[in-house]
C-alpha cells in the first residue's frame, strides 16, 4: 500500500528539533512491506496542514501523521483531519473522564486544553496512548487509513509497537522487505557501482551504494511474501556482489571497522596498543568504542608534536620527515606505542593533512614480533573526513595483516 | 522569502539514515529570516521527484534541494531540475576537467559514471564542492532560486557555509534575526529555567533552553528591522541572563569549551597534557579537535586498565582504588603525563562508568609544578554522554583554575 508521512510541527521547521519520528516509521512500514513515496513535513497551519492531508489523500493509502495531537492552540491535527474527511468533532465522555482520571494523580486540576485531546471524530477509533495524555486516532474512510500519532518519539513509538503495527500488520498481508548492507573500503563510489552494473538494473532485489566515513556501502533490498524467499534472494544477489568487490569488502549490517579488527584480536588473544599523530586522537578513541575493547585494547599515546614525539620515545630526525622517512617515523611509533604499553601488536598513524588542499599523506604501520609493515594512504576532505579516513585506513591495514598472516599470540 | 527544503534519497524513505541536513538548514533559515513552509523528501524517482519539484516551485520562491547529486544511476536532481526549468544538460568541459584532476591523485582510471557529475544546464552556477565530488548548483530563473547541495551532511554543510549562506545573505536583506547562545555547565536544565523565568516570558527577544554534553545552552534571539535594534535587543537580554547564570556561564555561540580552556592556555603561553581511562580517547579527542591546539596540546595518554597504567608509568595499588585513593590515581596520571610529554600542566581524568545504572564518578586532576588540585563529579546517562560529560567536566576544572590562579609559564 502506498504509504505518505506527514510530521507536523513548526519546531520542525524551525530547527529546534531533529525528526526522528520519520526514520523510525519509515524502516517499520519497509519493514512490513509498505512503500513509503513521501514525508510530507509541514508546520502549525491549519490552512497548509490540510492541503498536505489532501495531497496525500490523492496519492496514499495510508496516512500516517505525527504531532499536533497537544492540548495547546497550535494543536490542530485532529481538526485539519475532521475536515479533510468532513466529520464534526466532538468530545468523547468516556475519553475524557479517562483523561480526568489521569490527571486527578497530579496536583493541581486539569487544564482546559485537554478537553481537546477528548474530542474526536465519529470515524476514528481512539488508540490509547500509555505514556501521555494526547490519545492516538486510526480513521478508516472511503479506503483509505489515517493514523495519527503523538510527537515525542517516545509516546509514538510505543503507541506504535502496542497498537499500530501489530493492526497495520493484519492489514497489510505479509509481504516482508529484507535489507543486507555490504561494506567496502579504498573504493570509489563510481567504481563500486561499475563493478556490480551487471546486476544493478534488478528490481528485486535492489541494490543501492552510499558513501561514509568507513567506505562505501552497498545496501541490498528484497520484497516477498515469505521471509524464506526474501532471504533467499538476498543471499544469491550478495554472492554476486561478493565475487564482484571481493577484497574491498570489510563487512556487512551493524559491523564496524572496529568491531571486525577487535574480534580478530580477540579470537587470537592479541593485545592492541596504538601511537598517532594526524589524526588527533580519533585513532585511539574509535578502537576503544569497540565492542569489548578493554579485552585487546592495551591504550594509546597521541604525539601532537614532533618534540613530543621525541618525549615518548620515538627516535626522529629533527624537522619535517620526508619520503621513506615519513614511513620510518610511523613504524616507530608502531614500536614505541607496543613497547610503552606493553601489547602484541603495535599500531602507527602519522602524517600530514591540509586544510588548505583538503588533501593529506597517511603513514600507517603495524609492528609485532616477527614482522612490520608500512602503508601510504592520500585522504580528501574537511580535517574531520580526513582524519577518519585516515584512521579506518589503518583499521583496513590491521584487518588485512590479521587475515592474511598467522599471527601467534605469545603465552600471555 | 518562502522556502521550500526537498531532500532526495530513497535511504531516508527506507528509514536507512537520519535526515539531519533538514534540521540544520532549518535553523540556518530561519536565522537568515527566511519562512521554511515545507520540507517535502521524496525518493529516488524521477517522476516523484519532478512533482515535488513542480510543487515547490508554485509554492515556494525558495528551493532547496539536498543529495541526489552522486555520479550513480539514481542520482536524477540534476535531471529533474533541468527538466523542471526546461533545460538541457550538458558536460561542462572546465568542470570535467577539474574533475579528472581530482581523480588524478588516484590510482585507476575516473569511473565514466563522474561525467554525470559534470553536466549542467545553462542557468545553473557550479558551486564548489571542497569535500567531495559532486558539486552544488546555483539556479535563478523566473524569480525562483533553486540551489542543489549534495547528501553527506560534510558535504553539504561545508558548501553551505563556504558559499551558499553568504550568497543567501545578500539576497535576503529584509528583516534580521540574530541570536546569542550563552552556554552554560553543572547546572540543569530545570534549575536555568527557574533562574531565568523573571524574563522568560518576552517575545522578543526569545529564550530557549537546550541541553547538551557541554552543558545546557540559553539561546536569545531578538527579531528587528534594523541590525543595531536587533543587537541591543540582544544584548540588554544577554545582560539579565549574565546577572542571574553568572559563574555557571564558560562560553557563547560557535565557542567550546576546549577552544575556552586553549585559549587561556595559549595566552599564558602554557603546554598541556592528558591522560585518562574511563573517557576511552575523548579527552585527548576533545582538547586535540581544538583551534590551534598544536601551540598548547603536546599529546595524550589513553591506558584502558591498570596495567596500562603501571605500563606507562602510573604507580597504582593493585586492585581496584577506592575513595580517597582513586583522586590520588588520577593525580598520579596527572602527573604522569605531564613529565612523559614534557609539558607545563598534566590533566588526568579517571574514574569508573556502570552501563547499568547509566551513572559513575570521575575523578579529575590538574598538576603543575607549584600546585594541584583534584575534583570529584558525579555523571549520569548511556555510556557515550558519561564520557562526554567527563570529558568537559575536566575541562571545565581546568579552565576555572586557570581563571582563578595566575599560572606563570616557565620560560621555554
Amino acid at each position: 500500500m502506498k504509504t505518505e508521512i506527514i510530521p507536523v510541527g513548526t519546531e520542525i521547521l524551525l530547527g529546534n528539533i531533529v525528526d526522528t519520528d520519520s526514520s523510525f516509521l519509515a524502516s517499520e512500514l519497509s519493514s512490513l512491506g509498505l512503500d513509503l513515496y513521501f514525508i510530507s513535513t509541514v508546520g502549525d497551519n491549519h490552512d497548509r496542514l490540510f492541503d498536505t492531508l489532501k495531497r496525500a489523500w490523492e496519492r496514499a493509502g495510508l496516512i500516517i501523521v505525527t504531532g499536533g495531537l497537544g492540548p495547546t492552540q497550535d494543536d490542530i491535527t485532529r481538526e485539519a483531519i475532521g475536515m479533510l474527511v468532513d466529520e464534526e468533532l466532538r468530545v468523547d465522555e468516556a475519553l475524557w473522564q479517562e483523561l480526568r482520571n489521569l490527571f486527578s494523580r497530579y496536583p493541581g486540576r486539569i487544564p482546559e486544553g485537554n478537553t481537546k485531546q477528548a474530542a474526536v471524530i465519529p470515524s476514528a477509533q481512539v488508540i490509547h496512548n500509555s505514556m501521555g495524555t494526547a490519545p492516538g486516532w486510526w480513521v478508516e474512510k472511503d479506503g483509505h487509513i489515517i493514523i495519527a500519532l503523538p510527537g515525542p518519539p517516545e509516546e509514538m513509538k510505543l503507541m506504535w509497537q502496542e497498537s499500530v503495527r501489530p493492526r497495520l500488520k493484519q492489514k497489510t498481508g505479509e509481504a516482508i522487505i529484507l535489507s543486507r548492507t555490504i561494506k567496502t573500503f579504498q573504493v570509489a563510489e563510481a567504481r563500486v557501482d561499475e563493478l556490480v552494473a551487471p546486476i544493478s538494473g534488478l528490481s528485486n532485489p535492489t541494490l543501492a551504494t552510499y558513501i561514509n566515513p568507513d567506505g562505501v556501502y552497498l545496501r541490498i533490498t528484497a520484497k516477498a511474501q515469505r521471509r524464506e524467499e526474501a532471504e533467499s534472494l538476498v543471499r544469491r544477489t550478495e554472492e554476486q556482489v561478493r565475487a564482484m568487490l571481493a577484497s574491498h569488502i570489510w563487512g556487512v549490517d551493524d559491523e564496524t571497522l572496529e568491531s571486525v579488527v577487535g574480534d580478530l584480536l580477540r579470537s587470537r588473544e592479541l593485545r592492541l596498543a596504538t601511537m598517532e599523530s594526524c589524526t588527533a586522537g580519533l585513532l585511539c578513541t574509535t578502537v576503544a568504542g569497540g565492542r569489548e575493547s578493554c579485552i585487546f585494547y592495551r591504550g594509546g599515546l597521541l604525539a601532537c608534536s614532533h618534540e613530543a614525539k621525541t618525549a615518548l620515545g620515538v627516535g626522529v630526525q629533527p624537522g619535517e620527515p620526508h619520503g621513506e622517512e615519513n614511513l620510518k617515523v610511523a613504524k616507530a611509533m608502531a614500536e614505541t606505542a607496543r613497547q610503552s604499553l606493553n601489547a602484541d601488536i603495535g599500531l602507527g598513524v602519522g602524517g600530514r593533512l591540509s586544510c588548505d588542499t583538503n588533501s593529506g599523506d597517511v603513514f600507517t604501520a603495524i609492528v609485532w614480533d616477527e614482522f612490520d609493515m608500512t602503508h601510504t594512504h592520500r585522504v580528501r576532505g574537511n580535517h574531520l573526513r580526513m582524519k577518519q579516513r585516515a584512521t579506518y585506513a589503518a583499521l583496513f591495514d590491521l584487518r588485512r595483516v590479521l587475515l592474511e598472516r598467522r599471527i601467534n599470540a605469545p603465552d600471555h
